[in-house]
């Protein structure tokens, strides 16, 4: 299969835009600040991510799933640090007032906007969005939007260990959005204020987490191989003790080399018993596990966290999955998007060879039997040679063409999206080479 | 089938907090106001419901599905007319400050907290949340937490059209948060101020909006009675003229019978071009549809809205299925959650009779192959018949019995929710079976 060759991400946004992946949110009012929305090919392939995922991870015996609200309750903040310690030192341009992370520039040197070289002493800023809850506007009615998903895990913890009966180790896992006021978001869906989390807490026994983790970390590592992404790509980047947060004893991601550079897509990180610790203090609750298998002690777990950030996993297989072939050769050159079946947004395109009835009516029939198994699209505007490339440009790895010999011998055209090669298939013969093809 | 006899929500609370189903939000700080947190069960029947949905309105060749981001530009608001009127009247008790929404209250009689009978006069509250986005705060980096979905598919329209070349009729579909900063929540997740919903909006021809009305009323109404709800429990209620929202020149409501009452779980209106016509205006963008089988027309299309709450529909299916079985009866009392299979977070529990390797061992290999086509679950602990009430309450329709006979005869025996009838089935039959008892 030939390498990725995406040159720039300005090329996949154009192609996202184009092609109905991903729009700039609230465009026609210029834009909302690193807020974009998923259009219809880019949502069906974040769902199938989604649910790659969540059957991953919680189709198994030993973790449980949950969906907790974005509005928490202020002291979970508190506790898990984020008030006081979940900030940005931020300094102005005192002369055009510009704003930046103080860690991003010499601030020895001139202010980049305007020249000016005085600069002001550096301000924490917090990165967690607040708002006002109930009617009565005071710092008592202050929530914020949650900057990470995990706290709703580990407030849930024993609720969840006991109602479900789980014992150790097991896990808990959730997808659900996040909000961070970031400073200098960017990137396309790389850095941005609003995104999607898929975070798994592992709650074991203290002393085994460095062994839960090397379990994990192939885990996670083989699904996103699994996903399609090639593994050239991705590389481990381990936190060293200098770069640790304070709440972990060892960390390590999952990289993947973007256009702009290697970036972090996950995070696997033994958090220690730090989280559940905090919540007993500031809660007044006996969060303890009691291990009805070891004497009857009583403890606080250690947890081991995988945390995928959704949206950077969805722009590393449209990154992964874009080719431009045959550039420069007008007649051949096509982009292609090599997306997984399991991932592509769209599995089968049904085509009938032109638009007309005779072909359309039959055509449309044996599309609707197709999309009550896969998720299908029916086109019928345009040459066929352009809504080739059309399907091409989505990633959709099959496509069925009506002509008119099918309506004498009951077969299609089959035509592979990498090979472009064609197979005559006979209609009854179509769902088990649909399946045999895909995969599933 | 007996009837749902669920007296009071309260029943339903408790078994949702016993079970699994849903938790209260921060629970160990106190709960934080009508939040709510979907446990292990509650999420996997949950996004049952979502992807039912989703595949009963995007699955289709006129309507493609979209996730627009939860911060939009602020001028939307202002648009859609949310900034200037999406208030209630609130008036306090001038003795207690007691705040109360003036319409549900006689501002004639004494403050239902101290007695007193001096109220202020009624003041506009604005029921969205807002937050600054960005490291500079003042007015210009005020945005809000969207209250409704649907105005992420109107400002997405024209590139959706464009990009996915429809024609009209056709519809965007969305899941997704919504935010209102209610005065009364309540009623567990009926009313709640983070909440999901689940909306289509249909652009058609104008005048032909109340033929496409009565073509989704049927499709609506079908949707929650193959998820199993009961159809007497169900209610159409129309809008009169007098209670119309502004934008609308029909609209309906689908209502099920709460414990509390009836209650709407899902609207179908009418909404005109008054939404795309505001965005027009605001956004000075032309939005018009180039109507290429009517001359080259160009026109505003009319809106048709089907728009859920998804966690009405979780609670509606909840309470339906609620059953409390020969009460007072000790020996044979059960409440039993009769979901439809397809809406059932387990389909299948694995339960070896015993607590012994020699059981453990096969069973647990014959619950993996089974979790590779259904949500399932292996359950160990406890006496046979106290797992089975368990499961009642869960709603699992089929628990598949794992004896000492079952090594001799490689057959088990498969116990149904409903009838709690019991049959003895051959393990290699047992795919068959439960796709038929389970219709998928």
């Amino acid at each position: 299969m030939s390498e990725s060759n995406l040159k720039s991400m300005s090329d996949l946004v154009s192609l996202c835009k184009r092609r109905g992946f991903i729009f700039q949110s609230s465009e026609i009012y210029g834009g909302l600040g690193s807020c974009w929305d998923y259009a219809p090919y880019g949502i069906q392939l974040k769902n199938n991510v989604k649910e790659s995922w969540w059957k991953a991870m919680t189709f198994r015996e030993d973790v449980v799933g949950i969906d907790a609200s974005i509005f928490m309750h202020p002291m979970v903040w508190k506790a898990s640090g984020h008030v006081d310690g979940f900030s940005d030192p931020m300094v102005d341009c005192k002369s055009c007032k510009e704003r930046y992370r103080e860690d991003q520039i010499d601030t020895s040197k001139p202010c980049a906007k305007c020249g000016a070289t005085d600069f002001t002493e550096p301000r924490d800023f917090n990165l967690m969005f607040n708002t006002q809850m109930g009617a009565v506007t005071d710092s008592s009615s202050t929530v914020y939007l949650r900057p990470e998903t995990a706290q709703g895990i580990f407030v849930n913890f024993l609720n969840v260990q006991q109602t479900m009966r789980k014992k150790l180790p097991f896990g808990i896992a959730q997808i659900g959005k996040a909000f961070r006021n970031e400073i200098t978001p960017g990137n396309f869906i790389f850095r941005t204020r609003e995104f999607e989390q898929m975070e798994m807490q592992f709650f074991v026994k203290p002393g085994t987490q460095l062994d839960a983790m090397e379990k994990w970390k192939e885990v996670r590592w083989q699904w996103h191989i699994d996903n399609g992404l090639r593994a050239e790509k991705l590389r481990w980047e381990p936190h060293g003790p200098d770069s640790l947060a304070h709440y972990a004893d060892a960390a390590t991601d999952i990289e993947y080399e973007f256009p702009m550079g290697w970036g972090e897509m996950e995070g696997i990180h033994s958090r220690t018993d730090f989280d559940l610790k905090r919540h007993e203090e500031f809660s007044k609750k006996n969060l303890k596990y009691l291990d009805t298998e070891d004497g009857n002690k009583k403890y606080l777990p250690y947890v081991l966290e995988t945390s995928v950030g959704c949206d950077r996993a969805v722009l590393a297989l449209l990154c992964d999955a874009y080719r431009l072939e045959n550039e420069g050769d007008k007649e051949n050159e096509r982009v292609v998007m090599k997306f997984h079946p399991k991932i592509a947004p769209i599995k089968v395109a049904v085509l009938p060879l032109v638009k007309k009835e005779k072909l359309d009516t039959p055509a449309r029939k044996l599309f609707e039997t197709i999309q009550k198994n896969y998720q299908a699209e029916y086109d019928v505007a345009g040459s066929i040679g352009k809504r080739y490339r059309r399907q091409d440009e989505i990633g959709t790895p099959l496509c069925v063409t009506f002509d008119f010999d099918t309506l004498d011998d009951n077969a299609v055209t089959v035509r592979d999206r990498d090979t472009m090669t064609q197979e005559r298939v006979a209609i009854d013969q179509l769902d088990k080479y649909l399946r045999d093809k895909l995969g599933f």
